[in-house]
C-alpha cells in the first residue's frame, strides 16, 4: 500500500526538574507517524551533550536503561521516515558535533533545495560529509556563520537567510535551545509548556501525550530562544515571504488531533470531505473511508451529503515492520492483510470510497475491487486532494512524475484504470478552503507546479 | 489501560499445493488480536511434524527463513495471549509431541474446567507435565484413549465427552487434520476452502486475508475430519448441551469483519449501540467511540438516536510491547499516550461516550477526564453490555470479583467514581438481541453468574 | 575442523545462602566446553521450582536480570552440545515437570541404550513425549515408579536399575537434590563444598570456579540425596557391573584441569603423549601440539622424549559461532583463520605433530599440509588414543563406521591420505596405562568393539 | 583481568577478482585481537563508496546477507578496541566522507598527539566534528589539502608532515588504494598479495588467515599507492625521524605469529624469557607462563633455564563479552572462573611465573594466591618488559601514572604486595635485545618517558 511519507518530526524541550530524556521519549512516540525508519535524543548536562540513536521505531530503540544514561534538562529529538533502501544509520538525527564554540545538536524536519550549490561551496573550502542529510550542510554553516557572529542564535539567522526550502530545526548548544521554522513556514512547527517547562514539536499532539499545554504555532520566519528559562523570539525573517505550508499537512501528514497553524487538522480534513459532497453530488448508499487516513475525510462528506458514514473496511494493526510480504504471484493478498472490507456494511450498496490521493493507482485498484467483491454495486471514489502531477522538493516522497498516474491520463481514464464509476478529485480551488482558520496560506506545488522557491535546476 | 484478553485463535490447513506454513502464517496475523503472547506452526510433511514457536507477535517470530523450513501440506497454527507475567515459553503452541501412534500436533483455544480433577487422575497413572495448559492434558487424554480406540477421531470424539469447559482444538495426527468444536460452543470455530484446499480458523477474518471462501461455522459438538483431501463430519456430539457462545466474541474479542456462528460481529456491536440508544434517550449533542472496540457500537447508537457520530479520540498506533510505561507518579499520561481526544470535536459538546466494558473503572475515569479537559460539558457514558460480576472459566482473563468494580458499586456510584454525569450498560435482556442471526444461544455467565457447565468448585 | 562432541554437562547446588541460580551460572560457564548447544538453570524456592533455559552459551542466555528473577537456595544446571542441524529447543535443559508428587527438574549427561524399548512399553500405557532426549523417558519412569515408591529416591533407584547405558543424573524434588551416576559409571560426576553449601557438577574445574572445594567423585552406581543439608549415600547398586568410564573423557572431553576418578586429566594426557614418544622412536627436531586438546599430550611427547616442546600453532579465538565459513571453493582457509602455523618454529624443522584422535583425516591433513607449506620438512604424526574404529552410543557423536578413515585404510594408507611422513596412534595396551591413578576402569568400546552393555539392537 | 588494550587494526585490499568484502573480513577476524569495540568495512564498486560498520566482533555485526550488499574490488577495513565506557558507535571505523573530489574511506591505527592544535585551528576555519577520533581531523586535513594539491596521494603526503604521532593509515579513494606509515614506525603496517590481489594489515597474520603471502613491511614514512593494480611507492618522508615501533606490539599487542618489521613476535618474547633468566637465576622446579601472552615467553625462560616449562593454568575460552562480572565481594571469582591453576602441575613446587606486564598489580596478585593455594611452595614472578612507568600517547591505553603501581612502590615493595617471593622486571637494556632482527629501533616511552615526539603538553 504505497503511501507518501514525511520526513522527520523534531522535538526539543528545557525542562528544570530535568528527566528530559524520558519526556522526549514519549513525545517522539506521539510524532512516530512522521518517521519510522529511525529515532535519536540528544540531552544537555551542564553544557555536555551526550546522545543516543539508532534506526527503529521509538519503542525499540530506547528502553530504560538508555534512558536512564541520557539524564539533562534540556533535550533535542527526532523521528526520521522510513526509506525502502538499505540502512543509512548515519542520517539518523539528532546529529551532534563539537565546533569551535563547543557541542552542538540539531534536529531537522524538511528539505533544501540549494544544497548541492551550498555543498559545493563548503566542499571548496574543505568540508567533508559523513551522512547525506541537509542537516549536516545546516550545521556547517552555522559553524562558519558562528566564527563571524557572536551568539549562536545570530549565526543561526544568518543561515536561514542562505537557505531556501523547507526546514523546522531545533538547535541544542551548551547554553540554549533554539527553534527555528524556514520562512515560508513549509514544516509546521508549535510551542509550548508545561510548569516551568518549555516544549518544541513539530506537531501538539506530542503536547498532549506529555501532558504539556499548547501555546502556539512559531511563525514562518520566527526564531525562539530559550534560555536559563528566558524565551526571546526574533520575527525578523517573519513575512519575508509568502506563507506556504504545505498542505498535504492538513490532507494526510499530521495527526487528525494536531492543531497546524491555527486549523485542526481533522477539522480540515472533514471539510475536504464535505467540499467534495458540495463538488459533484454522487447517487449512493453509503460513505466508506479509507483508514486511516481518509476517515476523517469521510466523516465530512457524509455529514454533507447526508448519506450514512459506514465502517467499510477493518485494518490489521498487526503488521509490523518485519511482516513478511506476500510474493509476486499473491500482491493482491497484501492489501487484503492490512484492509479487510467489511462485507455486510457494503453488500448490495452504491458506495462513495474517500481516500486523500492517487499515487501510481495500484493500490486504490486493489481495494475498489475488494469492495466490489464484497457486493458493492457501485464505487465512486472521491480523493480529498487534487491529481498529484508535480513532484516535492520539500521533504515529501512524492515519486518522480513519471509514475504519477494523473501525469499519463485523464480522470476517466484513472477511473477505469481503478475499476471505479466514478472519481473525483477536490478542486485547487476547494482545496484553498479546506483549512479556514489556518494562519498561513498554502504550498500546493505538487498539484500545481506552482513552487514557492525556484527549483528550475531540480525538475 | 487494561482491557480483558482472550486465549487464543486457532488455525489449521491442508493445502496439496504445499506451503501451508506460509499461508499459516498469514492466517495467524489475522488471527493475532486473539493473542500476543507467542505464536507457533506446525507442519506436516510426509506424515512427519516438525514446528517452530516462541514468545512474540507473529512477525517478530517467524521470517522467511524459518518458513523456508517448515515444508509440508498440513499445517496447524497457534496464537496465545500476552499475559503480564514471566516467560512462559513452554505454554506457546501448537503442542507437539509423539505417542504411541506417531506424531501429534494440537492447536487449543479455551479452557476446560474439570482439569484438576483430569489431571490427578493422569497422574495417578504416572502422567509428567511440562507445561501449565490445559492442551497437554487434552493431548494426554486422547494418547490414553487411542490406546482401545481404533481412530484418532474417534480417540478424541471420546475424550471430548470427558471435558468440560472449553475447546476449539485443531489436531494434526500423521494423516489427518481434526477439527472439534466443544458441545457448548464456547469458543467460535469456522471452515473454508481456496481452491482444493480446506482450512480451519477461530475466526472468518483469516479466510479474508489468505483469499480463501468461508463455507461455515462448526457447530458446537461437531468433528470435522480431512484424510486425503476428504472431509467427513461427526455430529453426534452436536446438541448434547445448550449451545453457549460466549457472547463476549461479539461484544468484544473477535473482529468486526468476522462472521461468527451466522452473525456479522460489527453488526452485533451497532445492534448493541442502538439497543443502548433505546434503552434510555440521553439529550446529548454527539456520540463518540472509544476506539477501538467501542467504534461499532458508537455506530449504532448515533444511527438510532439521530446524533452525529464523531471521531472523538486519535489512538497512537506505534505503542509496541517494548513501549516504556510511565512511572507511577504519571502513569495518566499512559492513557493519554495511547489515546488523544480530538478537542475539537468535542469542546463546548455533550457528549455520549459508547464503550464495550468497564472492568476496574480507572481506564474509563481516566478517558471520561480527558473528555472533560478537552471542554466536554457532559459526559454520558454507554456502555456495550452488562456490569460484570462473575469471573470466567472459558478461557477469558476477566479478574476476581474484587476487582470488578460494578461488585462493589451501584451503577451511580460507578458514574461518580469515573466522572461521568450518567452511566448506562446494556441490559441482559437487550444483550441477549445484539446477535438476531446468530444459530447459537451464548453464554453470559460474566453478567449472570449462570454458567452452562458446573464450576462451582472453582468459584 | 571436525571435532567430536559431548552430549552435556550438568550441575548442581544446595546452598542455604541461597543466589544459587549466580552460583550455577558461574558452574555452567566453566563447563561449557561439555556442550554449547544450549543451557538452563532451574531453582526452587520454598518448595515452588522455576527455570530458564534457551538455545545458546551460557553467557548469551543468561543476564542478570534473568539470573535476578530465579531465586532459590537449590538449583540444577545444564550445558548440551551443539549440533550441526535446526533448533532443538525442547531438548534444552534441565527438563522441569510436574507430576502425582509435585514438581521435579532433572539434568542429565550420557546417553541411554535400551529407550526404544522404554519407550515403547510408555507409550503402550499411553505416554506422550515432548522431546527427543532421553531424559524424558527417564523423567516417566521415575514419576512411574513414585506412585509405588515411598521416596523420590527410591523410585530413583528403582529407575537406575531399568536403564542401560550411560547416565549422571541431578535430580531437584521440592524437598530433594539428588546425584545419580550409572553403574558403570560412563560419565563423571563429582561433588564439592563451599562453607554450608553442597555442589555437584560433571567436572572438578567447575568447583574452582565457584571457590567450592572438591570432596569426591561419585562412585558408579552410588546415589546421593541432600535433605535440608544432610547427606545421605546410596551404594546398593555399587559394583554391580565392572566400572566402565569412557576414556575419552581423559583423552579429549574433559578439561585438564578437571579431577576424573581420582586423576587429573591432564596427567594423564601427558602420560598419553610419553607413551606414544616410548612406542616408536621417531627422528625428529621438535614436537608440537595441535591446540587446545593436542598440548598435553605433547608436552608428554617432548618431556619424555627429550625433544623440544615447541609452540607451533596460535589459535584465533574470536571464531564464535556465528562466523561465516568459507565457501567450498576456499575450505582449507577455514582451518587457516582457526590455527596459523608459527613458521619460525617449525620451518626446516622434523616435526612430530601431536593430537588427540582422526576422525575423517580432512582435518588432520590439511593441518599436516600448513606445517609442510611452514617450511617442515617432515612431519610425523603421533595420535595419543587408538584408531576410532566403532560408535559410540553412551553420549559422544562418532560418527558412522562408514564415516571413519580407520575402518578404510591401513595406518600407512591413513599416513599417505593426510600426507604425514609416520603415523602412530597410541596402542589399546597403552591406553589403559594413560590413567594409573584411576578408580575406574575404562569404556574403550570405540577402539575395539567391547562394549560393557548389550547394543547389538543399535550396531 | 585488566590488561592494557591497543587502538585498532586497519586492512586493505584491491582484487580484481571482487568479493573484496569477504577477504577483508576474513582478515579483519585475524586481527580481532586488536580491538574487540567495534569494526566495518567499506568497499569501492566502479569508484562507489558503500559501507557497514557497528559496535560488536567481527562475526557478530556482519552476516551473509550484509556481505553480499557489499560488493566491489576495493575494500578497507577496521578493528577498533573495546573501552569500557558507553556505546561510542560513530568512533567505529573506516570513516566514509564525500569531499569535493568525491568519496573517501580511512582506516587508522594509531593516536597523534597534536591534535588539539590541529582541531583547534579546524575549528577556526568553521569545522564541524562529529566523532572524538583523531581520523577525522586527519580526514579534515586530508579534503583541504587535496584543495591545493593535484592527487590525493599528494595531499596525504602534506598532511603526514602534519601529523604528530602514530598513524598506520588505510586511503581508500574513489580510484586508489593509499597505504601510509607514520614517519616514526609506532603501528606496524605490510603488504601482501594474493594472485593478482594486493593486500595491506596491520599485522602478518591476517595475510595468512586469507592465503595470501607476506611481501613486505612498510618502513616508517612510506606511501604506498595502489592504483589499477599497479604499485607506487613514495619513501621522501622515509627516515626522517629515528624508527620508533611501540616495542609493546612485539611483547603484548601483536600475534605471536605476525612478523614485524623482520621480526618474528612469538621469537622476541621467547628471547625476552630467555634475557629474564640469564638475568637472574632463580632456584625453581618448573616454569609457567600466563595466558596467552605470557606463554612465549614463559617457553624462552624454560629453555635457557633448562627447567620444565609446564602448562600451569587453563584458560576458559567461554567468558564472552556479555558475561556477568561477580559482585564485589566475590571479585577474586572472576580471576578464577578466567584462568584455573593446574594443581597437579605446581603443587608442591617451586614456580617461576612469566607473565608480560603488571599495571596496577591486581591482577597479578590474585594469579600469585591462586599458585600458592594450589601448593606452590615458591612463586618467583618474572616480568618479560620493564615496569610500566609512563603514560602511552601512541594509541595504547596505559592508565595514568598515578595508577600504575610502579610509580608508588619499589619492585621489592610490588612483589610483597603481589605476594611473590620474588619478582624481576626485564632490564632496559635487555628489553632492546628481544627482537633482533627488527628493522625498526623502538619506542620505549612507556618505561623510560622518553618519547620519540614532543609531547609535553599531554604530560
Amino acid at each position: 500500500m504505497s503511501k507518501l511519507r514525511e520526513e522527520c518530526g523534531v522535538f526539543g524541550i528545557w525542562d528544570p526538574d530535568g528527566r528530559c530524556a524520558d519526556t522526549t521519549y514519549y513525545g517522539l512516540v506521539a510524532l512516530q507517524h512522521r518517521g519510522q525508519e529511525g529515532c535519536g535524543i540528544a540531552v544537555n548536562l551542564n553544557r555536555e551533550i551526550s546522545h543516543y540513536k539508532d534506526v527503529g521505531l521509538v519503542n525499540e530503540v530506547f528502553n530504560e536503561e538508555i534512558l536512564r544514561k541520557l539524564p539533562g534538562n534540556m533535550a533535542v529529538g527526532h523521528v526520521r521516515y522510513s526509506t525502502a533502501g538499505g540502512s543509512l544509520r548515519e542520517n539518523v538525527q539528532p546529529l551532534v558535533l563539537r565546533y569551535v564554540k563547543g557541542s552542538l545538536a540539531l534536529s531537522h524536519n524538511g528539505n533544501i533545495v540549494n544544497t548541492a550549490e551550498l555543498r559545493k561551496q563548503l566542499e571548496k573550502n574543505g568540508a567533508i560529509f559523513q551522512t547525506t542529510a541537509d542537516t549536516e550542510i545546516i550545521a556547517y554553516l552555522i559553524a562558519k556563520e558562528r566564527l563571524n557572529t557572536s551568539s549562536i542564535e545570530g549565526a543561526v539567522k544568518n543561515v536561514m537567510k542562505m537557505l531556501k526550502g523547507a526546514f523546522s530545526l531545533i538547535v541544542m548548544s551548551p547554553n540554549k535551545l533554539i527553534a527555528v521554522r524556514d520562512p515560508w513556514g513549509f514544516r509546521p512547527l508549535c510551542m509550548g509548556k508545561r510548569g516551568n517547562a518549555v516544549v518544541f514539536a513539530s506537531e501538539s499532539c506530542a503536547f498532549d501525550s506529555i501532558d504539556a499545554r499548547f501555546e502556539r504555532n512559531l511563525e514562518p520566519g520566527e526564531i525562539v530562544v530559550l534560555e536559563d528559562g528566558n524565551i526571546r523570539t526574533d520575527k525578523e525573517l517573519c513575512g519575508k515571504y509568502k506563507s506556504s505550508l504545505c498542505i498535504f499537512e492538513h490532507i494526510y501528514f499530521s495527526r487528525p488531533d494536531s492543531f497546524v497553524d491555527g486549523q485542526v487538522v481533522h477539522d480540515a480534513r472533514k471539510r475536504a470531505g464535505a467540499l467534495l459532497a458540495e463538488q459533484s453530488q454522487t447517487e449512493a448508499d453509503i460513505v466508506v473511508g479509507v483508514p486511516d487516513s481518509g476517515l476523517s475525510a469521510a466523516a465530512g462528506y457524509a455529514e454533507y451529503s447526508g448519506l450514512p458514514n459506514e465502517m467499510g473496511f477493518i485494518k490489521n494493526k498487526y503488521i509490523g515492520r518485519t511482516f513478511i510480504k506476500p510474493k509476486q504471484s499473491s500482491r493482491e493478498i497484501a492489501v487484503k492483510m492490512k484492509l479487510n472490507v467489511l462485507k455486510s456494511a457494503v453488500d448490495g450498496k452504491r458506495v462513495i470510497m474517500v481516500d486523500d490521493s492517487i499515487v501510481r493507482g495500484t493500490t486504490s485498484g486493489r481495494i475498489v475491487k475488494m469492495l466490489r467483491e464484497a457486493g458493492a454495486v457501485e464505487v465512486h471514489v472521491k480523493i480529498s486532494a487534487p491529481p498529484f502531477t508535480w513532484p516535492c522538493f520539500f521533504g515529501t516522497d512524492i515519486p518522480s512524475r513519471d509514475e504519477l498516474i494523473a501525469n499519463h491520463k485523464t480522470i476517466d481514464e484513472i477511473a477505469s484504470a481503478i475499476g471505479a464509476d466514478s472519481l473525483d478529485y477536490l478542486s485547487i480551488e476547494n482545496l484553498h478552503k479546506i483549512a479556514p482558520d489556518s494562519k498561513c496560506s498554502f504550498c500546493d506545488a505538487c498539484f500545481t507546479g506552482d513552487y514557492p522557491v525556484n527549483v528550475k535546476h531540480l525538475l
